[in-house]
């Protein structure tokens, strides 16, 4: 061994177990902490704080004059003026070259996804003006593009059917609005009530198998009505000859970042070429299935349209939740991974109340639920968008459409369209994802798929349940059946590890030491009663058959119990009991400081005895294992 | 120091933590251990067992011919072939005097059992004929005394009478056999597919809540016809004696174990006491309410008036599930607590099966849902029961009753029964218990009161859900918000630990040192990684205020994190590339099996480094810490 030796002490207890009083007496010898008590309201708000606060939105505001407070307040509603004020012309390039190319794709792929939400072609335009408009203003990223997306409006558009038939459009569209305008409030809700936390319920799993499932179910959709043009006309060649100059471009984009505008505008070129090509060579009458008539002209007010009362409020109501929590757990999934990348802090909560306000607002303007398109805010970040300010460009683009150009895209057909939403869906298929979660973690692939199945194979709603569903299964599962493992010690140390995972641990003779890797609460306790008493009564066995020195100590390593409760304490008792009826004494090591401020609570710590609690593993194998000389 | 002292080597590294392989060429070290990995089959199966089949259900099978695992296997689904074999005529004493007490208990309870649900009093004397006999031969508890209960009666009586009007007996007792068919299909199913640990999910907090909540109102309906006769006779008197005497005898009861036969046979005294002056005096003319006619004989088949089709099939079955559960809970908590107090084991799984079988041939022989009794075990247990045969003698007691006496029930009065009642659900409300769950855990004690208040004012359904739910809430927030700590080092040893708990604890310069005490999982993954950050910026303020050492290492803490997913590895990344960004070496501690295996899979051991990765705390501060001098 080089040079230093560490001579480290971890306890010294020479006497035997029946010297109480022994730790008071030696120096440097460490006893279990037990915190101080802390007053209820203390506990109280503490636990309080972490759950909805943990995040401190108030702590810039501790300490300021009245006058920045209200400044302070204003900002942090209104991310724009702070970020404004350091705004400048070099940032404004970067945004407006993003917010052109991301108006380029917004135009067509919202002509698609209206159709996928059984609406107009002019309400995914709608929304592709006004909420990105107020995201701009309230949104803390940087980087997403608002607007409707394929997911959403394919959710929606299942929804909304099953309660009105599309071809009764009014009463459609005001169901719509309806939604729309309870799934902001739904968002905006839980922003405030900082009820953030929810979303993180749906597992990254359950999400990629879901959005590849959606994305399949709308490919498949659109390759219909892609196809469905061949049998008609001599015009496919055009269409298909469009789609794969565009895809090679498009893959091109992905590989060289300087052509990625090549992919990002190739979908408006696609569109201006095919709607000429149509309207010089009349092929509508031919029977390419165009888009037909788009109403001109800007967004429609549409406050009054909102059922407020009767039997389509809920109906509205729960259309929106749904729809509000779906949008809701895209967009702060794009915002995270993109400000991850670029290395600042999204407000979680602050992004709800934004995306709640923004399709509130549209709610009362013709749009329907708009949120973060992935396909968007991709083709926003490579385009090299610095701030929201790309949105205001975006927006003022769909303005100008909505105003001039949108009869043109009559003759647009929608061959083309479906061509542009299958590619914009087909990067929700995250394969790479997929196989990394096989990897990881088996059960996180089971939940991956059964979204995805039962997305392709049964309904939207289906495969989200299925994904909910077996999300919280896995919690259950984590807290119904929690880990157990026996404890060595490592070789010359006085280190003790799970002997599976270390094989030269080795097992200290007369004494079992169990780790049990979990709080232990009413969902559990039994199970790690009975765990604890099998793995004794196999070790016995074991013992029994080799003859060895019989198990006098059952010692439970209680570092990773983070939490106890009522039914935990009992449980615990009851262990008690039966070892003491099998004249093994119990021995706890290290409890945490929630677990022993219960243990004193209960009078659990009176029951065994204090002596018999112990600050590490090591120490109580010190006092317990019989030696074979005496000193 | 008196005499030993030991020399404990930690981990020697001495070089700076450049040096790579520093591991391999000295002895004594430890790496982490990475276990062989485990086929999928293998580690599938591991899971499957952990979760359905931790009792090894299969273990005394193993190895026996096959003559052998029949005998074992009818001995599983009958306990009474095992248990029988010794049983002998002190047992039976035993049995027979415990049987009596049960059955002078059970006859007055049930007539009042009977009017909770709704249903005439014959069907709950049924109910404590056959399915007793049932359970004696299947079920594994040595005390349960098997019967109709308060709480299931109060339960189904409620949610039948929303169907269907209780004047309307015929299909009224329709339903009510549908829904314990379903009850007992519902409660077997769940022991054959070993499911039997959902019923963990009702929090013993909870349970405590509910019943005090339903003791309660159960109580107060009883009072109102228990004081509804003091306006209409003189007779008050006799049954206001009666009752004082009797709950007199009953607290002498309680308070000596040799006089507890005086409470458990005083109901039935009072019954023929009372129905005797009654009867002479007939003050059931002058306004004392009395029990009526109730129908001689034995139960009548009852198979063919179970609602398998038709519009009641699917309310019976919501029924069923509901009050099968309810049942459930109470039985095994009951069984469980006399198991527990006389250390045998008792197999929830089975007990399920033998409960619901119990039930469905009840269902066909005119029974509604029986369950474990609390006040009558409690009776059992005191009465020195040895076996299921005391439920056998209490069958057989019933038997006769329905044969020959029920008709001398007639002249009962009513306010004896609720009286008796009274006192039999007064000890489900378990002050002592409610009490010791305000110390022990305040959510707890929440859920019991939100559960009890929501039973007491609301309703009985209302009170369950609020149980479940905040039962859920507090699993969800148990793994949304896990408790993080730092540590630091206790003087003198290689200790490190929270030093919240430990003030003596100090922190290591240049170090930073987090624990985090949970799984990481997708719902907890990004407050995981906040948190940390949070704790980072946190020190990092105090560091430049006291112009310490900058902060170069965050360590942290692994030994809790008994797992790891996708979205946690993400955390990390995201931890890891943040940490980067600001220069901060991201260093990990002692990972266990199931988090090093994903490390691994995941190529994030490789991302950080393997030498990254250290065995204890210890041996991360020896390796980086800043030191003094130089060997």
């Amino acid at each position: 061994m080089s040079g230093r030796v560490t001579d480290e002490v971890e306890i010294d207890v020479t006497r035997s177990p029946s010297s109480h009083h022994h730790v008071e007496n030696l120096p440097y010898v460490h006893k279990v902490g037990v915190p101080p008590k802390q007053s209820l309201l203390k506990e109280f708000t503490s636990t309080l704080k972490e759950t909805f606060f943990h995040d401190e939105p108030l702590r810039p505001f501790k300490d300021q004059p009245k006058s920045r407070k209200l400044v302070l307040g204003l900002q942090a509603l209104f991310p724009i003026l702070e970020w404004g004020r350091d705004y400048n012309l070099s940032k404004f390039r970067g945004d407006l070259i993003a917010g052109l190319t991301i108006a380029s794709l917004a135009i067509p792929q919202d002509i698609g996804y209206a159709k996928l939400a059984n609406l107009d072609p002019q309400y995914a335009l709608y929304s592709s003006f006004v909420p990105p408009l107020v995201y701009a203003f309230m949104g803390s990223s940087r980087d997403i593009a608002i607007g409707p997306v394929a997911v959403v409006s394919l959710l929606l558009g299942t929804l909304l059917q099953k309660e009105i038939d599309p071809s009764n459009k009014v009463e459609y569209q005001r169901l719509a609005f309806t939604a729309t305008f309870f799934a902001g409030i739904t968002q905006a809700t839980l922003g405030v009530l900082r009820l953030g936390f929810l979303i993180d319920f749906l597992s990254h799993a359950a999400i990629v198998g879901f959005m590849a499932g959606a994305a399949i179910t709308i490919g498949l959709q659109q390759l219909k009505g892609f196809l469905g043009i061949k049998t008609f006309t001599k015009k496919t060649d055009i269409v298909s000859v469009m789609r794969s100059v565009w895809t090679t471009v498009h893959h091109g984009g992905k590989k060289n970042r300087k052509l990625f505008w090549v992919a990002a505008i190739a979908p408006l070129i696609s569109v201006i070429v095919a709607t000429f090509f149509v309207f010089i060579t009349h092929a509508n009458k031919h029977g390419v299935a165009i888009v037909s008539h788009i109403k001109k002209g800007v967004n429609p007010a549409s406050a009054d349209q909102i059922f407020f009362t009767g039997g389509y409020l809920l109906k509205g109501f729960r259309i929106g939740v749904v729809a509000g929590m779906i949008a809701l757990t895209e967009s702060i999934a794009i915002g995270r991974t993109f400000a991850a990348v670029k290395d600042y802090q999204l407000d979680g909560n602050k992004e709800m109340v934004a995306l709640g306000t923004m399709n509130v607002i549209g709610s009362m303007t013709s749009c329907y639920v708009a949120t973060g398109s992935f396909s968007r805010s991709a083709v926003n970040f490579m385009a090299g968008c610095n701030t929201a300010v790309s949105n205001i460009v975006m927006s003022c683009v769909l303005l100008l459409t909505l105003l001039v150009i949108t009869p043109l895209f009559k003759y647009t057909p929608n061959a083309v369209i479906s061509s542009i939403i299958i590619s914009a869906v087909i990067g929700l298929i995250d394969i790479q994802a997929m196989i990394l979660i096989w990897k990881i973690d088996k059960l996180d692939f089971i939940a991956c798929m059964g979204a995805f199945f039962g997305v392709v194979f049964v309904s939207v709603e289906i495969g989200l349940l299925i994904a909910v569903g077996i999300s919280f299964a896995k919690i259950l599962l984590q807290v119904t059946r929690p880990r157990t493992a026996l404890l060595g010690n490592l070789p010359r140390t006085s280190v003790y590890r799970n002997i599976n995972q270390y094989p030269d641990a080795t097992k200290v003779a007369g004494i079992l030491i169990v780790r049990v890797d979990s709080a232990i609460y009413f969902s559990n306790s039994n199970y790690v009663k009975e765990r604890i008493l099998r793995w004794l009564t196999d070790e016995e066995e074991q013992v029994k058959a080799n003859k060895q020195t019989r198990i006098q100590y059952l010692v439970v390593e209680m570092s990773p119990i983070t939490d106890i409760d009522t039914s935990g304490i009992h449980a615990l008792e009851e262990l008690y009991r039966t070892l003491q009826k099998r004249e093994i004494q119990l021995v706890l090591a290290n409890p945490g400081q929630a677990v022993i401020d219960k243990l004193y609570a209960s009078g659990f710590a009176n029951l065994i005895g204090e002596d018999k609690i112990f600050l590490t593993v090591a120490d109580v194998v010190l006092t317990y294992a019989p030696r074979t000389e005496e000193p």
